[in-house]
């Protein structure tokens, strides 16, 4: 390993910015102070091997700096949720409330640019495919090229098939969905459903946990299941919590899907979570469990209903599942610390979503975030349990009212009483777009949107994405998109080899980093 | 020198974690990987200063990662301005957009939270107040306590007295607007303009240049000029471009107003300067030709109508005062290729302005960056050129949208032809929204706007404020709102020392940082 790891730094003194930032957090041509200087020369004479051996990626979809922002910020409030009182009590700055979220603290950030071949607004397969591949391709492509004829291999299969690391594919939303694909299929389409589940069952990885596959009998439901050609491939397939309970290293290769399914047959999100239901960091938790050995893993972990919370533009259930997020990122740091020379965990988003914003031009300089206190439910969740029903019982405005109240804390100027939180009282304006809105979920018109109404619901239920909106823009937050965009994604690292991560660079440069770092090609 | 630089190393060691992260990018209790642990030794035994001798500190005012990012991808597009063909043909990420700015490229950036003692969405002069001194303070005050009875001395102050550097203070904005002020007053409202022009002058900084001081003569216009004080106290109060072409170092003090003045007695927004006229880097050039000298200097650079423009929702003038702020920063790498080994660049925002979003809900997944080259004029010169004539001449709809076509690119159905870009077509619903902005500024209404109306045009002109927002979004831009938000905001450094400012850390440590670097307390 010795002979690599300087025939790496040669190449890199020798001007190959890519290898030449290899143990660097600078540029080689940029080292120009004493401290560089010395650190250069430092790593030319030391001898010990910078190849992390259990290496975590952990990948918010949808997250980027608003997302990770507005959730600090979130949990940041004090007891009483005043934000004028935080502010002032905590006058000093070595207790920012940046602690909140477990990889706030990593001593190393970096940013990392997210466009794709086809859009500054990328999608989560292209940002997937550079993150684990170093290569830019089309919106909607899994480790192929724009040609959709050339297949790149991941760092996943470079780690298991070079280095014998075994693989673990940990996700909130179907284990088949774009982010995990990317770890292990080569699709000209995100939307192969049944052929991206047969290169999950044909990858060999030994740990999958998430949601449920989607199509696992096909488009046309006549294929054979992945499910049972993943069990005729050697997979312990598991579809109980019990069951996932029960996992130890024994079984050489598992797929676990979580018991509850929730919109999608993804997890649930957060704030719908049962007590007892395992969250994102459950799944991690068993993951480390089955994967430690003592040659090395890799475990990809995506918290993937950020983006959809925030496709949705809802940000209670950003704000909570970013939370579930970080709790998932403290398993790794947990393990980190039994073995911190040999860890190295990365945290990062593929793109940013919705547009967040912690401010909105109706609350000016101020943030009321403690009014997301009220939501109790996913706008998924209530569409489902909630919004169905009322289209099927032809509830009044009136009663929906009752249950916007008590389920997201709003309150009509009519149903207040002396103890209603001024800050929670529908506008006229307010009460008039909601009601408009329900209006439009009753009429359940299927006709095309035009721009107006395009820009209120999106393709949304109209009903739920105002209610979110009006409780987002109380609290001080907006969107401005259903889509994404194209802020860059923060890069957290901590642990062996952290230092390379530092910079401002592209996302294809995550993947050279660790490449480099790990010693695969 | 050494002794204190070993005294900081010792109390870092010792587990103050401030001090401990004097000359590492890792939090002492972070220390783990070899190469951390190495470059730890390293910094024991090293027996050269860390304090640079030039330090720049660039401020973008209401610049965070989505102007940055903005402005280089906006930038980054190839000639034909066609966006898809650009990304790919640049299948390839070592020559990713971003180095379309210069700071972009520096080896380190870190992210800095901005909340201050009032709001989650902050000030500048508590922004500033913070990267100055270290402190957090309410919105509206300028280096000094919550209470507002205590003064803090500021970065530039210490360096002056203690070190005895020179001291520039560089804005396109009014010398005594709250960030340039932040270098030298200390006042319990930022609206004292007469009182922070008095500390200006009693500063004995050596190099001020800008937009003109407002309010020299004080609020009932019956003081003593401050430019008057300034030179009495021996200042040489230059308001001619050719007089601040001929400055030399012979001059011990100089205040510089920028000639040409444009709204609110500020430089010229970038767009709308003429080609003869001092952008914000001749007078960095000609800062650095006067303070460079054998002791030291300290620079602070404001690209302060980012924030302006951003606030007026302005994308495309956010965007040209970008890249103006990232040109007026390649004048100090030049400076920095002289001396590199003495110099510290920094380049970071005070907060973001405008909740800008690279994404729009109308356009999804694409943008339309290009449509912004239609832009020929700030919003605030067409309003002083344009909209008050409208208002005096009552200028038809019609002959409106013709200034509209040839100075935004936006064409109503009526007029456009077989030439004109599809893109820049006015929709039904635009040209309705259009045509009741310009009935609200003709009207010349006076009277408070109502909800709707406010998030329609918050406090600014109707007419030019609509116009922004459908070139913003025909080019997949948006904002949400008028005021400040809460994104954290990027710190990019380079030079000596820069490795200090990595990281997730709070805007008062950029101050902490940078005074334990320059050993000033």
């Amino acid at each position: 390993m010795k002979s690599n790891w300087l025939k790496g730094l040669a190449l890199g003194l020798a001007g190959t910015m890519l290898v030449g930032t290899f143990f660097l957090n600078v540029p080689s041509k940029n080292v120009s102070d004493t401290m560089d200087a010395t650190i250069v020369a430092d790593a030319a004479t030391s001898k010990k091997s910078t190849a992390p051996k259990y290496i975590f990626l952990f990948i918010g979809d949808g997250m980027s700096y608003p997302q990770i922002q507005a959730t600090a910020d979130y949990y940041g409030k004090d007891a009483s949720g005043d934000v004028e009182t935080v502010k002032q009590s905590t006058n000093k700055s070595d207790s920012p409330y940046s602690s909140s979220l477990s990889f706030m603290n990593f001593p190393i950030v970096g940013s990392a640019q997210t466009y794709d071949a086809t859009s500054f607004a990328p999608d989560s397969a292209s940002t997937a495919t550079s993150i684990f591949t170093g290569k830019k391709t089309h919106s909607g492509t899994i480790n192929m090229d724009i040609t959709k004829t050339k297949k790149y291999t991941t760092i996943a299969e470079q780690l298991k098939a070079q280095k014998g690391f075994k693989i673990g594919v940990v996700t909130t939303v179907n284990l088949n969905h774009a982010t995990p694909a990317a770890t292990y299929a080569h699709q000209p389409s995100r939307k192969n459903n049944y052929e991206i589940g047969e290169e999950l069952v044909a990858s060999g990885f030994e740990y999958f946990a998430g949601g449920a596959l989607m199509e696992p009998t096909g488009k046309g439901n006549d294929q054979t299941s992945i499910y049972d050609l993943a069990a005729s491939a050697g997979y312990k397939v598991v579809t109980t919590q019990s069951g996932a309970k029960a996992l130890s290293k024994k079984t050489a290769k598992t797929i676990v899907i979580a018991e509850t399914l929730a919109d999608s047959d993804s997890m649930s999100y957060s704030n719908d979570r049962a007590f007892s239901e395992w969250a994102l960091k459950d799944y991690v938790k068993k993951g480390i469990e089955v994967l430690t050995n003592n040659t090395g893993f890799f475990m990809m972990v995506e918290g993937g209903k950020i983006d959809w919370a925030c496709h949705a533009n809802d940000a209670g259930s950003t704000i909570s599942d970013t939370k579930a997020f970080s709790d998932a990122v403290n398993e790794a740091i947990k393990f980190y610390k039994k073995h911190p020379k040999e860890t190295l965990i990365l945290v990062t988003g593929d793109h940013e979503t919705g547009g967040l914003t912690i401010g909105f031009a109706g609350t000016n300089y101020n943030t009321y975030l403690d009014n997301l206190d009220n939501q109790q439910i996913s706008y998924a969740k209530y569409n489902s349990d909630y919004v169905s029903k009322y289209k099927e019982n032809k509830t009044s405005f009136s009663a929906v009212l009752t249950d916007i109240q008590s389920l997201f804390g709003l309150v009509s100027e009519k149903n207040k009483t002396s103890a209603t939180n001024s800050n929670l009282v529908l506008t006229e304006f307010e009460y008039k777009k909601l009601k408009t809105a329900y209006d439009k979920t009753m009429s359940q018109d299927s006709s095309e949107r035009d721009q107006e109404e395009y820009l209120l619901y999106g393709n949304y239920e109209p009903l739920t994405v105002t209610i979110t909106h009006i409780l987002n823009n109380k609290s001080g937050i907006s969107f401005t998109s259903y889509s994404h965009t194209g802020l860059p994604v923060p890069v957290y690292a901590k642990g062996l080899g952290q230092s390379n991560f530092s910079g401002y660079y592209d996302n294809t440069d995550i993947y050279k980093k660790l490449a480099a770092l790990s010693q695969v090609k």
